[in-house]
């Protein structure tokens, strides 16, 4: 199978993605929402913990999923160099993610 | 100053939240655009962590001004039963917000 | 009751804090010999993480205790002035918390 | 260069992780230390983030070594089937690291 330049580790589930991004919008513009009006500041936190944390999972499938497609990928043609270079932006997207 | 019911710890900057949060929406919605046009994954979690970070950032302003403003109404009126309470849902959602 | 310049919120709690610590003190231990070990390096990351969380709960729990100490002592003798100062310090403390 | 059972990805800076841990189980007997003497709460909370951020800069540090292993091992012999366990493992450690 040959690898179009755009086709990411993500492209098989981009309509998942779209789903659950959309909802997590739908959680922002409810916590607007919910502060505009005057709703229970602990109920609100609720809110942007669920937000974040439905955030923080979309992440880590990502990198997962980059991972998966790289490192397939440089298998198949033996490219270790590249995959030095992946790994290396992997651990910066962890740190990131971990400190974020 | 009376306090109405529907006040609350955040109403004096509900204009900066919504302000934020529509800038966060943004993100989010930003992020679905980049999956959906195959932007390089890395990239994409380079978003995903500002966003994150962004909405923890409006979660410990909404919960500094939760905590002033409970403290405020409860000095005011000695109410110390009502503050353990507060202080207690207060430690919950910080427990939440840190393992978000 | 007087406020001795030594007492804490945390003064009640001091032998369970001693006991959580060393055992974390232990986990930390724990994980070097397993490095020295050549234990399975996914093994060892779930004792880090273990570790961390142990250590996130013990500051959540000393966070809580401060609040509700200095809003106890605040309350007593109605010291808005000094509950403020409290609130920013709990707060930054928080922020570096939710992003360690 | 062959691949004995026991090398893992961090063999290579084992003194370092040492010295590294070391200094964390240090940190950590200083905070036990800190609550015995009554030191100001914030201050300690201060160094509970420092050692939480130093224990996982460890573990981004280990998992990236692992990482790194894995796949060079893998790329040598064309495994791709270990690779795909290897990441499943790697993206569930990352999960509980987000968490932790």
């Amino acid at each position: 199978m040959t690898d179009t330049p755009t086709e990411r580790g993500y492209t098989e589930g981009k309509a998942d993605y779209a789903k659950r991004l959309s909802r997590i919008e739908g959680q922002v513009r409810g916590i607007a929402r919910m502060i505009d009006e005057d709703t229970y500041c602990i109920d609100v936190l609720t809110q942007v913990s669920a937000a974040t944390k439905a955030l923080q999972a979309v992440a880590v499938n990502l990198l997962d999923e980059h991972v998966r497609h790289c490192v397939r990928n440089a298998v198949a043609v033996g490219d270790e160099a590249n995959l030095e270079k992946m790994i290396a932006e992997a651990t910066k997207a962890i740190e990131r993610l971990v400190k974020a």
